[in-house]
């Protein structure tokens, strides 16, 4: 999928909402437990209950993986039955050394058909750039992530870095550009503030996202003076607490640039029979509440 | 696989090779092509050649994916042939928020049956401490990888962390501590020493191990103050280029605690029907230089 189709879907369906089937087999509803492909079945119905209200599907591949065989089938069945017009991303956070993310790109972009993968950036540009050469297909790097963890070692300040310059950028990045990198002092700056600043020079808005927690928002308008065009995807927002506003307020640039997950607060919305139903009312909210933010 | 049971195998065999099969379905001689299970069939008759000779081996789990639903089935049925005595590496390079790494834990030590995976650090404790929770199960995190692209972050200086203390560490590592952090200064050391110190507190050298590659082995020494006691991973060591010997110098310690690997130059030897009887010889070369540097 282009950037362009990709906004247009947001425009259309006045969302920017992104569905993770992180489908866990000892979570799903009782009544689905015995069936035979139980997982994609769940997923089944959760995709015809929320497909109207979000451009972006998410599947946590490792949710796939537990489950050797049987869940590869069914992460193949469910990427296949996703209309087409959705963003369909693997959460895999792949990355390793060149020929083997090649393999990696081969497997979700080829023998699957993701348009999108996470990727860990741990590794540096010849871990990430074979994700990038795969017409109208995406890598999603991380950057700053919303776990206790982001502590260790993506927060650490790092030297001789160029860090965001609060001068040029601004919080709506007027026009796509080969990459948002336009700082340039050396003073210590995080670790993932280096990391988005040297990715965003491999890729452009076209083929890179950034993966961005939504702990801080006030974090969201740093990053975004060092990549104000680059879409993000931004997990864990809750629709009540205020978050989501916030993510709005500080994420959001001319062309939206944000892909808002949730995952356990829909699929997960009822464990009986209702389930979808369920999951739908949720999604409504999450969607009405993104027509309100959306210009 | 326990600690203990593998110091064990390395004094038997005199050996501390892993062979990485790192099957690429179109480099597999052509006589075996056609063969309905050809990944399977390659790896049966390179285990069944060099078993003797190596301690480990390691999946790098990209080059199954790319095949999707059959490439996950030869990895299965790769797996169980490999004799139990061999320490078996999901080279995955996983890591995600805590219940994602949990279910990636499951997927490789509980549906597959490896002794260890590869995790990336960038994400923090949360995202490792799950794949240290498995009984006499492994996890190798990445510390300084051998591509180029490990200029780019594992390569960077971080500020305010504690590096390497030169006068109390030692080449050797007389025990196994609970943990080889050894180190107290505060001075600006490499972001890859501070994923070493940091997660090398969090599990012990019986449960965690670090990738390490090849390219300096003056860098070896410098980690070696770090983490005397915990294996190293080391891959990119050809035989010949006297590599071997510098890795060995320098990153051996008293239990050896070493694991050397070699992919392509094992497992690619040959492209004809003698490709097992090649991947033989280059194996009892690697076995030969390595009985000469163990103690």
């Amino acid at each position: 999928m282009t950037r362009k189709q990709l906004i247009e879907q947001i425009k259309q369906k006045r969302s920017y909402l992104c569905v993770g089937l992180d489908t866990d087999i000892t979570k799903i509803p009782r009544h689905l437990q015995a069936h035979p492909d139980a997982v994609f079945e769940f997923n089944r119905q959760i995709i015809d209950a929320t497909k109207d209200l979000c451009v972006s599907y998410k599947l946590n591949t490792a949710f796939y993986e537990a489950m050797g065989l049987k869940g590869w089938e069914a992460m193949e069945r469910t990427v296949n039955y996703i209309p087409q017009e959705h963003f369909i991303i693997a959460d895999a956070k792949r990355g390793d050394i060149g020929n083997t993310s090649s393999q990696y790109a081969r497997a979700f972009f080829e023998t699957l058909n993701f348009d999108a993968i996470t990727v860990a950036p741990y590794m540096g540009e010849d871990s990430v750039k074979p994700f990038l050469e795969f017409e109208n297909k995406w890598a999603i790097v991380l950057g700053l992530t919303s776990n206790p963890g982001s502590k260790d070692f993506e927060q650490l300040k790092v030297v001789g870095q160029a860090t965001n310059n609060s001068d040029e950028a601004t919080n709506n990045g007027d026009e796509a550009t080969n990459n948002g990198n336009k700082a340039g002092n050396t003073e210590a700056g995080y670790l993932y503030e280096s990391v988005l600043e040297k990715v965003s020079a491999w890729g452009n808005p076209g083929n890179l996202m950034f993966v961005v927690g939504a702990t801080k928002a006030s974090d969201l308008a740093g990053i975004r003076k060092i990549i104000p065009d680059h879409f993000l995807l931004v997990p864990g927002v809750g629709f009540q607490g205020g978050s989501l506003k916030e993510v709005s307020q500080y994420g959001m640039n001319a062309d939206c640039g944000l892909l808002v997950n949730a995952s356990r607060a829909i699929i997960y919305a009822s464990e009986k029979e209702d389930f979808a139903a369920e999951a739908r009312a949720i999604a409504q909210q999450y969607q009405a509440e993104m027509a309100g933010y959306l210009h």
